[in-house]
């Protein structure tokens, strides 16, 4: 990497085309402008949503560095920068927040309109124009974050300082996965202890889910996969029963009631497909809150039965990014980790070079790795 | 009436075959058990339920004496009764608390199990069994209150004391309809000060709702109706705007954002229908709540975009009974009655006399009849 005045040159995972997949390629990093920081990254994970982009599944503007879980070091702040200096250790978040929109004044962070009309949808920073370019051709970033590289430019509200002495290529999972898996299940839902939980789906954010209800005191926490080696995951992380939903045409709903014959007080459809959302909502109590956590595709509808809501006190929550405040709820979550409460190692099933980012992307897709860190040997 | 040791001779309106309708005729009603009293009715409000059952909509043993909204003065209590005596002022509730159950055990009071399987599906009391006959025959209860009648056994908790000073002709609607509309606003809701909010479907417990989100400080109260009338009546009681989606093809989501651009913080589906449902979610700003309110026939479905709700914090919850704990917050509505906050007159287009509850029925029907007040002459 070589630093001039006005940018850097770093390597990064690039995506041009869906059909010729990604690639691990030099880039040109622009300074940080006001209200940004530059952060040089020492782990990303490896995430689904990445592998959803690299598969054309969701539309983002193209070319674009993946990544949107990262975690590093800030070496480099913007003009009116006042909350980070260099040296502070950071979680980044794709949730950063404006300060200005309906949902940030109104105690929705996790909801911040110019994170979508903006740097969603248009794959820039807040003021509307990207940092990342190569041989002089604009590259846009990835949910404001492009975490795949080995220093990025963020803005200064998508940079969580946390402690120092937190292992980043663990932490970095907060920033995504964990948090909403987690956060859906104490914030969004407010889990009381003692209630029984079930949780579809066992990946990276169902099993954030298992461990959220495992923190929030949950009396029965079930947790259904189609993969055994799953379950086995989930019980280590906390589940009190397992329903293995890989049988042709197993009903989950009718299984979920195999194992909590009135219905489940919680359940959170960490998949998020017409029919696991729909088995979240048929397998409740009485007074029961079925929590769809999993990103649907788009286009989809699921359908329920509205006597069931209306004469049982039945609810069906959407939960974003677990209502998360990230600048309040990442740091306590690195806490946590630290205090031995919330166990990351066991989600990670490898730490790779991000030189290896491509391949970390097929074994996601191919079920083979659980979560893979990618790790930059010199951060 | 003559009243004997064991039991009473009173008149009560009868539904024996949907086919002929229900009649007003002599009964005989038996002496308060453990744990029940006997109330004399002075006003029974007519309410959408009598006419479902009244319409073979909705099925409940039969015969049956109808009515579900209920006050008046306790004439004699059983044995173990503790907290009634003669004399008290009383609301009935269609929802006693068996104190035993787990929702009643679980700060739900609202969602007795006993009172789904055993009063409301048999048609009984507690204990399974009834207090009406007719000529030896036994005559069901309907929903525990059976307020048609001069006279009526209910158990201990679903009568609840009120202030004595209170006119029991207007604070009868609290029983049943204004307790599941404030209460849907208030309770389930939680709906803040500065909120938007709409309601479909401006009848009695749509009405309440409005009312609700005026007690609560909305800061938008949409009203939506088929029917101008009804609007003019929202408009009283606090709507700040109206709808008529009584035009041929109207999309009422559609025309929902015409007044609210951005969506609604909350929806309030007073009626039920699929449309409404389905309209009530479409309808949602970021972060928005649709609350089912009105009780949908059986068999019924609704679709939802599964993504809107993950991607932006919406949900769609039921509300039953208005999520109320009678006995605190029946006695509170009526004190806001009586401190003028809260409007009973409007909602009563009509006084009449009990003997006249099949034609009170009938006006309903007809949608002549906003609510229409039963009173007993001498109570």
């Amino acid at each position: 990497m070589s630093q001039s005045a006005t940018g850097t040159a770093v390597r990064g995972v690039v995506l041009d085309e869906v059909a010729s997949g990604p690639s691990f390629t030099e880039l040109h990093l622009a300074a940080p402008g006001p209200n940004e920081v530059e952060v040089t990254i020492a782990a990303a994970g490896v995430c689904g949503s990445d592998l959803h982009v690299a598969l054309g599944e969701w539309n983002v503007p193209r070319p674009v560095v993946l990544g949107h879980e990262g975690a590093g070091v800030v070496t480099r702040v913007g003009e009116n920068v006042t909350s980070l200096e260099e040296g502070d250790h950071v979680i980044l978040t794709w949730m950063p927040q404006c300060g200005s929109c309906r949902q940030c004044n109104n105690s929705r962070p996790w909801q911040c309109e110019q994170v979508v009309e903006v740097i969603e949808t248009k794959g820039v920073l807040y003021d509307g124009t990207t940092r990342w370019s190569r041989n002089g051709s604009a590259v846009h970033h990835f949910a404001g974050v492009s975490s795949f590289a080995e220093k990025v430019v963020v803005p200064e509200s998508g940079a969580i300082r946390i402690r120092r002495d937190a292992p980043l290529d663990a932490v970095v999972l907060i920033g995504c996965g964990v948090a909403t898996g987690v956060g859906a299940v104490r914030n969004t839902a407010a889990v009381p202890a003692g209630a029984s939980v079930a949780v579809i789906g066992c990946g990276g954010v169902g099993l954030s889910c298992v461990q959220g209800a495992r923190l929030a005191g949950a009396g029965r926490i079930v947790a259904v996969d189609v993969n055994p080696d799953k379950l086995e995951v989930a019980k280590r992380l906390g589940a009190t029963d397992t329903v293995d939903a890989g049988a042709e045409g197993a009903d989950v709903a009718e299984l979920l009631r195999d194992v909590v014959p009135g219905g489940l007080d919680y359940v959170f459809d960490a998949i998020g497909r017409t029919s696991t959302t729909e088995a979240s909502v048929a397998a409740l109590a009485i007074g029961g809150t079925a929590v769809v956590v999993g990103l649907p595709p788009e286009g989809t509808t699921a359908r329920f039965d509205p006597l069931a809501l209306s004469e049982s006190s039945r609810r069906i929550i959407g939960s974003h990014y677990g209502s998360i405040d990230p600048r309040r709820d990442i740091p306590a979550l690195v806490d946590l980790y630290t205090e031995g409460e919330l166990d990351l190692e066991t989600l990670i099933s490898a730490r790779r070079p991000l030189s290896e980012a491509v391949e970390a992307l097929e074994d996601l897709k191919a079920g083979r790795a659980l979560r893979t860190v990618l790790v930059n040997a010199q951060p």
